[in-house]
This record gives structure tokens, C-alpha cells and sequence, in this order.
């Protein structure tokens, strides 16, 4: 029971007429620029090899952890998902399963975002839910055979300008260079995320290090260590990339005597660090990576406060991102002052900030942003990456931070169809905010049509060094 | 200054007049529904005996601590206002009280209750405030006196289907026996709410395991308490229950071995257990509950994260619930992690997760519920029951976990007449958010129209296995 | 590009058209009421001695860290905006900073209250912006010339009826004796602020509690301390101080034996006090601040959970005050205990706690204010005291407390031109938050016109004892 047919052209948009009407006409301003994307999770190997999508199940269903976590909530096992690595299953079955579940969906982003994606992206009409499965699932499959719906025509006609993937810092970027050479217009960059070779708790932590070390044969020093990770820092800007991603469940940092760095990188990679130790191992990296990102000019984005593969069983069975990953309470004023006392003031340092716990973002994140040129506040992220979500976050950041302290939207996605819908999402939201500004005679009409234009524009340009 | 007389038919739905009217329709559907009250305080003898209810001061203000606070605060004496052990006091006075008062209340869910009870329940017209407060006495005492307004009575004029009361373990259950068998149209069934027996820093928890051992001549062991909860829980099943309802500070669990179970259970009743030791009894009880409900199927109710009888002084002089339980802050994913690493995935266990906590909706249990089959985001509960924080509830869950993965409304109340008030006030509120989402063009009518009706029915009665 | 030549006078109110008509009605009443402010940071002197304002610079940017912050982030050197003891710099130069970064300030609190001061108080007229910075600064000037705009001929147009400075507790309150004496219309009283004098982690304490001492010969004892610090209190009332007020990270309070309150004392004096003896002695100066309250009438106010001087860096360059003061999360309800335990239930102590961190507010203000005689919520501070923000307050705050438990506006500035438009900025959020409960029908008009005049009258005086 979507309204696949008939989009609402003014969707998202604030309820009262008259805000309505000038948020239209922010949105229009930039409904059909092109899409930055400077952070995200599409395999490039989807755009190097431009094949077609599998079957509507996998595509819209398997891969996708924002659809399988409700799904599995209301009681269907992963497995018959199609997730982990057992065999695919039957793909109509679980097209159906979702078709049947439809009712979770309704207002949520995911459902939002989803039917976006078939009426928008793909085209098709009409209702979708139990009755209709068979009829959606036949059309999907029938469009994703076509070319015209292939990764690399997707990426042209979503209007992608820049977009960035995530990596592994050993990944030799292969993929990258060939899309480079492909010529496809838009430019897609890698981006370094070295979280697994920086935390001494992760069970492989040693044997990552000890490849890291042979790339560059350095020595299991933790000087070597600190030039290892440099030189594929180094790699990856040769490749493109414009930012090294992190992702720490406590944003702590330290700032180690050099003696103190080595016994602990040590300790760590003899596996006798204790708990107290592999914190302040990490928290001295998390340091490091800015000293880096100041001499190597990668933006540095950190997404912070999150347990990731929350369920064990799960986990076990079923391999990590698959739809557990749960927020915790995030502080950041204590934990970052060691870096910001260090690197806060460098103007060419751009520390962009991202949240899952709201009450950060009026409370931390806008104060430090107004004060620290090198802090930007991230776009609301993840589970906050959704209309009301984005509403409550402008109107917790912009009385203090304004407009221009902030990222600028990122999608964060491995999805790739939903690309086209969350841009528009944040558009629209945006443009509502805006336009409310307007109504309530706080902003000037001129001015919201340059801020509309810069947050999809000028903003992200200048956060991620574009 | 109370508006009685000409209770505004609109009232609570939100101001844009599309939105309102998409509102009207879609509460217009659920106003006359049966009331599904799976959680409250209502003390079963009320419907048993079904005597008239005393003088109005009694029945508004001194057995109600929300109303009982705010006087209070204002200077009152609780002892003056009726609470505790006292002399009952001046009805009247107390009533004057109330009405010289009544400005405080302007705004608050509980003085909007309160004028609900008085016009809509009682009939009560006219204004309400100091000049007419013997008036309005007068008018509420008579109507206490009508047959009409008697508890069972009322009961049925509510239109309630389904009530849960909430229970001492040890409660022999009379009262309910004797409603059933006296043929009142509805349910009316007890809870298991076991916080005393299981917290070892109660300075009673050894006398009242004493006393639950004795119920099943069980030993002093781990074992027999826990067989004589297992005992006591099919007592309540048996009477009707449907949920087990905990209370707690931290919402933290733990997965003892059973030998160190044993010995914290011992140190626990010898009055020997330290702080530390104490904390994790509770967490391992919890659990514990946990595996019960799994067991025989008692949906698991949490209400975590308020510290009780925060005032020493008032508790000693006037006990407990009067008025001074103030909530903390609160976080559920590490704490439940034991928890739900044993039990989480079971599709037969429901448990359902509340907190007076704001920022741990978005946060966390949004995500839970949207991952764990087990796990239901519980209503807003208590300080958070009322019009705008249902709203801000509603925007802070919905985009991650929908609607189908929360408890529906629950009233928590012993104040009797206030119950139609408060499942109105909710219905109202969700019609009013629902009517955003579809102006906003994020919901089809007729899906908003499915998901008003459910939120009353189908979905209090999947969660609480009616 | 702002709009100060038709600055909206229905700015701020909200779009509904049915409700911005309300709230307009509800805010003209109280739009030219007389201004009580009864917490913030004007120099004394300015009103004593009357000189005309300095330069637009000085005036509008380098003494408002609110606005040095922003244009810090922005990349300009807090030593070039003639922030600290460095040569003043050239004016003309620093304003034009300002106006080239004038669009950082959009959608920003301090961004509106400039337009209001350049509009509203100067009479400045057209749009601010680089290209029209020199013009704008030539009226300024020109402006502040003249002697109608004096510091003591603003205070009489804005209509000031009350207005509290903050002081150290060992100023002699020359300048507020002056003051007095001058006849000037409305009060201008002294508030005694000791943070300094009771914060062993200060590197000054000791100097600073000798010098306390020596104020009174009192000895270097612990009773000798409290007896200096209550006659300094005495003093402050004697010259028309209302209230005391506190800034601390943690509201943490504690009730310690006199011995150990001695031994702490002595050993914070001596330097030997450990972070954990430091935090008990600030946790029990705490609690004896309120014992002194209790005793001579002052009422008491909280500002908790704020960070500091946050940039070592800035502080060592800048010193403090410098706009990087970071908030951190921020809990009352364990760590008041002890405090509300002996004092809470006075009907003459007025204590206002006030936070940035807003979860707080409907998970521990609301509840504590609403039963505690003695606490009130005070008005959004600081980085909340902005449209936004306020409106989210008075939602977080009223379903539990209602308006009468909240303590009236404070504006909590230095920027003494900016004092009418912050007061002005609350009457018309809180007139649009009145105005929708109106549309609602959860208030009636007559009883929000009473509010909405309390607001900014009744309650105030009440809370502050005016």
C-alpha cells in the first residue's frame, strides 16, 4: 500500500502553505544539481565492472542491513534472508517476505527510501504490498536486465559529480584506477579507513599489522608502524582520495610520550596489552591520525559512539554488518581535547564530527564547531539520516554553528539506488528548515536561496577539499 | 480558569488546518475504541468492592501524586494535602487548594487530565478555579454519590476491554478472583512485579525471600528462590497475567555461573553482599526474569532508569510514591547485552522497553527494536505521557523502527478516572503525527488510517499476547 | 544581505497563520513591559561612569566572544579581532572581518541579535554586508557619538526596571554604590559569584582564600572560611544583591562532617588536596552555599556542566573567557541529593539550576522543580537561549512543571546592547509556545494572556525575591 504512482511532488515538505511554497522553491533551486557524495560504502568494483544488478531480492533485500534488521525483527531469520553465506536462497520468496512486511516499513526512511527507489529510480507504478509482490518483482527484474540500468548509466543519469567509497588500507585500489581510466564522468576516490589496524582489542589485530609493516617493509617498531600507515595514507591521495574515515565507539584521544607509544604497541601486538592500555593505544592512534591528516591534508571524519555487532550470535553466525551495530551514550568535550589542544587551531585540519546520540549535537557538537576551525559538524548520520531526524538536527546545531560549520550531506550507503533518494531527502528537509527561517522572519529570502545552494554546493566542496 | 464548559472538539491535533483535518478523521476512527490498558497501577479492590469513591479531594489530589507534586512544590504540606498516615484532613480545604492553585497546572498533561476527568467523565461545566471551587465540590461530590459513578460502573462506561492491575508476588490474588467471577464485562487481570525480592539493597529483601520461600517450602537455596519465582509467576498466569513488570535504576543484566549465583544469593540474604556484589544479583536476576518469560510466555515489562523516594526526608515521613521519584540517565546497550546475546532472538519473548530518558529513544531503542525480534519500544512513559513528548517520541522512533515494533499506549495510572483522559490524549497525539506524515506526503491515507486503527488494537494485543 | 531595513513584526512567531494570530495578541502585551534581568554579566562600571560605547569594533566584536567564536572558526586569528591584552588593532579592519563572514552568522542566534541592535537600538538601516560594511560602521559610530546613546540613556530606553551584574565576592561595589547614588531609574545590583574562592583546583585558591580571610581577620580555619564567605555575602546584600550565583562542571554536592570538612580545608589551603578531596571540598562548599542561602535570603543559582577555558592553547594566548567554553553532559538528580536532603524542601530557598544540555530537562529539571519547593528550572542558557531552543525548553519543561516552577528570563550577557533583543526574543518564543497551546486547546486565551504577563513580571520578581 505505497503510493508508488503517485509521488507527492511537495513531499517532506513543511505542512503550513505558505512555508510550503518558499520551501518549494529552495528545493527547486536544488533539486537537480549534481550529487557530492563524499562519504559512503559502494564497492567500486560495481563501477568498474558494470554489471548488472542481481535479482531485485538481493539488490533491494540481502545486501541492504537498514531492510534486513526489520525484517529480522519481526521474526524472519537472516539466513532466509539471504544474508552470510549460505547459499542465496529463493530470491521471488524473500521479494515476497518483504512485500508481506511492507506495513513495518511505513514511516521509516528505509521505506521511504525504498519507495523512492522503485518509483523514481526504476519506475514503477502502482501499489506495492502482498498482493502486488509477484507484478513488482517481475517489473524490477525486467528493468535491472536493461542497460540503461547498470551501475555506470545509474551513476550518469543520478547526476553523481564526486563519490567516495570506503577501504581498506591495504586494498591496492585497483578497482579505482580502472574507473579512472574508464572515463566515466564524475570522479569516484577511494578513502582510507584503517580502524582495524589501529585497535589492539580486535582479535586480528596483530597478523593486520604485520601486513601493514611488509608494504613498506618497515620495521615492527612503532615508528615503522606510524610509516607504514603514512606511506598508504600517501597511496591512497595518490589515488584520489580526499579523507581517512574513522570509527571509534568512545571519541578518546591521547597524546603519548614516544617511549609510551612503543611499550604499548608492544604490548599490543604481543597480545598483553589489557584493556586499560589498548584504550589508551587507541586513543593515541585516533591522535596520530590527525598529526597526519595535518601534514597529509586528508580530511578527517570520525563516526563515533556506536557498538557495532551488538548480537553475538549474530555475529557469529552471520558476520559483521548485519544489522546490529547500536548507539551508545557520546560525549565528545573531554575525549577530543588532547587532539584539539594539539591540532584545533590548524586551519587546513577539517575533523568532521558525526553522531548517533542526538543530545551531542546542541550540546558538543555546535559549541566546538563555533569555536575550532578545524571541527565541522557532520550531517546527522545513520539511523539520524531521515526527515524528522534531519529537522531536529538543524534546529540543534544552526542557533549556535549557523549553516556553514556543517559537512554538508553525506549518504553513508552501500545502496547504491538509494543515493538519488537521500540526496533528495536531505534536500527537501533542508529547504523546509530553511524556508521555515524565512516564514518566522530570521532569515532573508536571498539568503536562504544561498545557503540552499551552498549546502549542496560550496559546503561540502570546502569541508572535503573538492 | 479551566475551559470546562466548551471542551474544544480539535484539541491536541496540530494547528495547520489540512494537517487537522486529515487529524480529525483519522482520531475519529479510534475515539470510541475499546481501552486496552496492559500496564497500570489501579488497585484491583476498587473493582471488586465497587464502593463510591470518597470526597473529591481524596479521589483528585490525595491519592494522586502527580497532582499532589505540584502543590507541593508550591508550598504545600503533603501532610496537609491528605498524604500518608495522617488524619485524612479537610476535604474541602484540600480542594481549595487545588483550586487556588490550579495555574500551576496550566500546560501540564496533568492539569489537562484533570479538567478531562471533571467535564468528561463528571460533567462537570463552568469554570474551574478559586471562586469556584465550593461550586465545583459540591457538583463532583454528588456525582460521586450517583450509582452511576461508582468504580464498576465507570468501568464500563470507559469501554474498557482489557485492564492490568500490578501486583505484589505474594498477593493471593482475591480480589481479581472475585472480579472475574462477579461477571464484569472486560478483563481485568493481575502483574508480576517482583523489584522487592529481587534487590538485595532492599533493607526487607531477606524477611520477603523468606516469606516467597515459604510459599512452596522451597529451600534457602539459589535453586528454591528460583523455583518459588517460577511458582509464584504461574500463580499470576494462572489468574490471567500476561506481563511481568521490573523496575530498575540501570537497566544492566548479567549471565552468572550458577556457583557464583549461589553465592551472591547467600551473601545476598545473610545481608553480607557489598555494593558491587549486590549490582550484580540484580543484573543476573534480571536475566533470570528474562529466561522466565521465556519460559511460560509472562510478556517482560522494564521501566528502567528512575531513582525512587528521592526526598529522605519525605520518604520517612510519609512513605513511598509520594511524588519525588526522579528519573537519571539512562542507557540499555551494553546493560541488556547479557540479556539479549541469551535470549534476544526469540521471537516468544517480548520484552518491551521503557525510559524517561528522551535521548536514549533515537539512540537506543529505536535500533534494539529494530533488530531484535524480542525487543518493543515501551510507550512514553510517565513524565513523557503528554501531548508534545508523545510527539517528539513518535519523530524519535518512528524513522528507525516504524510503528509496529512499539507497545502502544500503556497509562500507568492508579488515578481510575483519569484513564479515558489519558488513551484519548495518546490517540489524539498519534492522529495528529500520523496526519503530518501524510500531508507530508510520507504516508498514504489509507495506510495511516490501517496504522491509527492498529495502534489500539492490533498492535497493544500482539505485544501484550492478548 | 541581512534585512535590517524591514526587520518582520512577526518575526519569530510561528507560520500557522491562526496561530502566529494568537501569539502576536499574546506578545504585544508584553513587548514594552519593563526589562528585569536578574542574571548576566554587565560591567558595573559602564553605568557608573557613562562614557560613550568605544568603537563599533570593540562594541560588536572583539568583547563578544559569542561573535569572535564564529569568526574563529572561520579562520581569523582571535589576536587580529583584538581579542586580549595585544594592541586594540584597527576597528575598521576587525568590522570588516565581520561583515565579509556575515553569512557564518545566519540562522544563529548572535547573527539575529546583531541585526536587532544595528536595526532596532542604533537605527541602522539597509542591508550589512561587505559590501556595505564601511558605510554601516561610519552610522555606527556616528551613532555611538552621540550622547542619547550612552550607556545610561540606553539603560533608561530599554526600559531596564532590574538589572543583576556578576562580582567577585571581594569587589568593594564601588561602582554600585556610585550608581545608586547617581539616581539613576531602576536597580542595578551586584551578585556574588565565589567559584573561585571555593574551587581548590584552582592554581590561586590558596591566594585567594587568604585574601577572603583577611577581609574579615578571620582565621585559617574551616569555620573561619565560612564566616569570611558569609560576611562577604552580607556585604553584597547590604548593597542590594538578590542572589549568589555558580558555575561548576559538576552539580555535585556532599554533606560532610565538620572534621572532615577541617582536614579538607586545610589540605586544599596547603596544596595537598588529591583530585578526590578537591572534588568533596567543591561538593561541600556546594552544599554550604546553600546552607548560607537558607540563612540570609539569597536566592541561589547553578550554572552546571560547562567545560572551561576548553583550548589550553587559546587560554595561554588569550586568556579566559575566550569563546571555548565547551558544555559536557550534564546529570542533578544523584549529585544534588545530599543538597536537596537538607535544604530542598525550604519554601525560602530559591534555587535555579540552569543547564546546556538539554536532555536534561524533561528527564531531571522538570520532575526535580516539580516536587522540590526549593528548585526552579531556569530559562534556557547560554548556547540555548536562541528561538529554537527556547521553544524546545518550554516543550521539554511544561507537561511536568508547567510555567510557575520556571524562573522568567535571564540573558546571562556582557553585551550590553544586545540586552532588549535577547528579552525580546524570549516574550516572542514563549509567546509563540503559549499561542499554539491556545490553537491546541489545551489553554485558554484568557489564562495565556496571564501567563505570558508573569512571564516576564509575576514570576521573576517571585523567584528572584525583587
Amino acid at each position: 500500500m505505497a503510493d508508488l504512482q503517485r509521488r507527492d511532488p511537495d513531499r517532506l515538505l513543511p505542512a503550513d502553505p505558505e512555508t510550503r511554497a518558499i520551501a518549494r522553491d529552495l528545493y527547486q533551486r536544488v533539486a537537480g544539481r549534481p550529487i557530492i557524495s563524499p562519504h559512503g560504502h559502494v564497492d567500486a568494483a560495481l563501477l568498474h565492472f558494470d554489471e548488472p544488478f542481481a535479482d531485485p531480492a538481493e539488490l533491494f533485500v540481502s545486501r541492504d542491513h537498514y531492510v534486513t534488521r526489520l525484517l529480522h525483527a519481526a521474526g524472519e531469520e537472516l539466513g532466509s534472508l539471504g544474508v552470510g553465506d549460505a547459499a542465496p536462497g529463493d530470491a521471488r520468496a524473500i521479494w515476497r517476505s518483504l512485500a508481506e512486511h511492507w506495513h513495518l516499513f511505513a514511516g521509516t526512511a528505509t521505506g521511504y527510501w525504498l519507495e523512492e527507489e522503485l518509483s523514481e529510480v526504476l519506475g514503477v507504478e502502482g501499489e506495492f504490498g502482498p498482493k502486488t509482490a509477484d507484478r513488482v518483482y517481475d517489473e524490477v527484474r525486467d528493468r535491472l536486465a536493461d542497460p540503461g540500468f547498470r551501475p555506470r548509466a545509474l551513476f550518469e543519469r543520478f547526476g553523481i559529480e564526486f563519490l567516495a567509497t570506503t577501504d581498506d588500507p591495504l586494498d591496492d585500489l585497483a578497482h579505482h584506477r580502472a574507473i579512472r581510466a574508464s572515463g566515466l564522468p564524475g570522479r569516484v576516490v577511494p578513502t582510507f579507513r584503517p580502524d582495524a589496524y589501529l585497535d589492539p582489542a580486535r582479535p586480528d589485530f596483530g597478523s593486520r599489522v604485520e601486513r601493514l609493516l611488509a608494504t613498506t617493509a618497515s620495521p615492527a617498531t612503532f615508528a615503522g608502524y606510524l610509516a607504514a600507515l603514512e606511506a598508504r595514507r600517501a597511496y591512497f591521495a595518490a589515488h584520489g582520495a580526499v579523507s581517512a574515515d574513522h570509527g571509534v565507539v568512545e571519541p578518546v584521544t591521547a597524546d603519548l610520550e614516544p617511549g609510551e607509544a612503543e611499550r604499548l604497541f608492544q604490548a599490543a601486538l604481543a597480545g598483553t596489552a589489557d584493556p586499560r592500555q589498548r584504550r589508551a593505544f587507541r586513543a593515541h592512534m585516533l591522535l596520530q591520525m590527525a598529526r597526519m591528516s595535518v601534514e597529509d591534508g586528508l580530511v578527517m571524519t570520525v563516526h563515533a559512539g556506536v557498538h557495532r555487532n551488538h548480537s553475538r550470535p549474530t555475529l557469529r553466525r552471520f558476520g559483521p554488518d548485519t544489522g546490529h551495530d547500536i548507539p551508545v551514550p557520546t560525549s565528545f568535550t573531554e575525549g577530543l581535547r588532547p587532539l584539539l589542544d594539539r591540532f584545533g587551531l590548524h586551519r587546513d585540519l577539517h575533523l568532521v564530527l558525526f553522531t548517533v546520540d542526538e543530545s551531542a549535537f546542541s550540546r558538543e557538537l555546535a559549541p566546538l564547531a563555533g569555536f575550532y576551525p578545524a571541527v565541522y559538524v557532520g550531517a546527522p548520520w545513520w539511523f539520524l539520516d531521515a526527515p524528522d531526524s534531519i529537522a531536529r538536527f538543524r534546529s540543534a546545531v544552526t542557533e549556535t554553528a549557523g549553516f556553514y560549520r556543517t559537512s554538508g550531506f553525506i549518504d553513508d550507503t552501500r545502496a547504491f539506488l538509494s543515493i538519488p533518494a537521500r540526496h533528495d531527502t536531505a534536500r527537501r528537509a533542508d529547504a523546509g528548515f530553511l524556508a521555515r527561517l524565512v516564514r518566522e522572519g530570521r532569515l532573508s529570502l536571498p539568503r536562504a536561496e544561498l545557503i540552499s545552494d551552498d549546502l549542496v554546493g560550496a559546503i561540502p566542496r570546502r569541508v572535503f577539499k573538492l
